[in-house]
């Protein structure tokens, strides 16, 4: 595991300086650090202002932490929907998003299209709220930012939420197009997985007083009140994940050093040689078809009948590919482009493809 | 911080063997394995296996896993009660778990007694649920374990949930008399925060099958349900935090193979020498002053006035104390007594608190 590159979309690949950061923590009592102090303040202060500073978050945003993105699904709906969200469904993820609506009696509602596949048109939806998955993890599709960031003009009175949960620190949205967006560590940000991070605004902040005023229930201790009157303290509402929070500072400040923009333009480069590669390979192609939404950060093979063998083939030299979700198992692999996995371990990737041929 | 003891009652001092387990997680591929794995469900299930021993848990209660203790009171208030739970307070986190109720619109009572104090009798309450909290965290008052074991048989319809966040591994309870447990990683255990453990039995999940078939939401991912269906097959309905369930598993084996015989023996003689020391002390007093209701494992002094200086002289001596709670912060200090303070240390404490003369 440790000798070999982990291309797994989550949890995938720690990024390059973790486990130092990991062994200063310790050094500097981190890890049995009580969260009601000011030493634990400025943590989450330093970690939020690298979060906004490295995706261009306008100050008037909050970032609030959860231990998972699956946690945010649920607190949005609580949240943020009084009877109906609409949700765009194109795989596993977000149609689980649409499910937890339901499990929380909801009445969501929505727009669904087959595995591998975008979206072509905005319909005006009578929602409260729209759920976008700017990158499903299981199937590899990505949504234009342009899709995403459409809506806010057609759907003024909705609120715009957006999963970027495999996709960041890549994108680079238009924080006036969106009021809610959340990832969680274990993807591009290369952390051990249990933390989940979510920016929201106060439109967010009014919708849910909203409710709470009406008698509904918005939960209990990461209600969103709860949460941002914590924040705005640089506090948590219960016991944090904080070795977790300090790490998340720590790497976003590497990738600050390191450049956002050379970062970008690498995952860039990444995607398009695996993409040739590819589409050249006589025994596999992208399982994607339309190059529209072809993810940069989750690209999917179709292997067919070649998937034990060709991922056998890539263990063996190092490069543990990620399996096919669910019943594509047996037929896809995943390779996770995310800022832990570096150029030449891409060209590498790409050339050992290259060698296989059945 | 690294270079002394912390006493905080959690975060707390780490247990002696985290870092290196750590480190060998890193050589293991730990923090990057994906939750989807046979190596993840081998490690869930050796740490749930190694806290049933350790604690003395029957085969057929489940263990799951949470983000926090904090959690698991939203969790029992969402599957566990219809109505009517009944708390009984004594503190600042008794409290909040009787607030976490009306924040989820039911219909909570409570028994209240002054902070500092314990219960002396066991009314029948007319309830689904009693909450009872082992040790209150906040004033260092223990409810002996009779009281605790009694409810069962006057309140035979109700479910016993009971928080031992911060008594475990200390406390050998009967798990014939209760129906629920729950502890977090931070306290007792040693561990850096970011995971809760919650022990239920299948009661537990009948009542929260019966809320669901009556239309009422209990929860999505994290409901009873979800939660024991994937225990049942050593998984998580989300991704976790591994890391931490990884580590907790070394803990746990590194505990039985010390004996938990020997660190309650201990424990008991750590606190024996800690409460003479206060009770002989000519400026400090402990706080909680019947024997019966005195927290073996977090131990608070009334400090007064001399709170300030006694804390500076501690800390100059590499002895960090925990503060007082809430606006207890001024005159009281607090001690936890947990697997990870060794006896020398607290011989320490003891001698040094002895040395302070004002």
């Amino acid at each position: 595991m440790k000798a070999g590159i982990n291309f797994t979309p989550g949890p995938s690949q720690l990024y390059f300086t973790v486990e130092d950061h990991i062994r200063q923590a310790f050094r500097d009592g981190i890890p049995s650090l009580s969260h009601r102090t000011k030493k634990f303040e400025k943590i989450y202060q330093h970690t939020t202002n690298g979060i906004k500073h490295v995706l261009g978050i306008p100050d008037h945003f909050h970032i609030v932490f959860t231990s998972s993105a699956t946690e945010v699904w649920e607190r949005i709906i609580q949240n943020l929907v009084e009877e109906r969200s609409h949700h765009f469904v194109n795989g596993a993820f977000s149609k689980r998003f649409y499910e937890t609506a339901l499990q929380l009696n909801r009445k969501p509602e929505k727009t669904e299209v087959p595995e591998g596949e975008g979206f072509k048109s905005i319909e005006n939806q009578q929602t409260e709220l729209i759920a976008l998955t700017h990158n499903e993890t299981s199937t590899g599709v990505m949504l234009p930012l342009e899709f995403i960031h459409a809506f806010k003009e057609s759907h003024p009175n909705a609120l715009i939420t957006v999963d970027a949960v495999s996709s960041l620190p890549y994108p680079r949205f238009d924080f006036t197009k969106i009021d809610s967006l959340y990832f969680s560590v274990q993807k591009g940000f290369g952390l051990p997985a249990g933390l989940g991070v979510w920016i929201l605004n106060d439109a967010c902040v009014s919708k849910a007083e909203q409710l709470q005023s009406k008698g509904i229930s918005i939960g209990s201790y990461h209600s969103i009140p709860s949460l941002v009157s914590h924040a705005l303290k640089n506090q948590t509402p219960e016991t944090p994940n904080v070795l977790s929070i300090y790490v998340l500072g720590k790497v976003v400040e590497d990738m600050i050093r390191r450049g956002i923009d050379l970062i970008r333009k690498e995952t860039d480069y990444k995607a398009a040689i695996l993409y040739q590669a590819l589409q050249q390979h006589e025994l596999i192609k992208p399982f994607v078809q339309e190059k529209t939404f072809q993810s940069k950060t989750v690209i999917v093979a179709e292997t067919g009948s070649h998937t034990g063998k060709i991922k056998s083939f890539l263990e063996a030299r190092g490069l543990s590919p990620g399996d096919g979700y669910g019943k594509a198992k047996a037929s896809q692999l995943r390779f996770a482009n995310f800022p832990a996995h570096s150029k030449e371990t891409f060209e590498l990737l790409v050339d050992t493809l290259a060698a296989y041929t059945g």
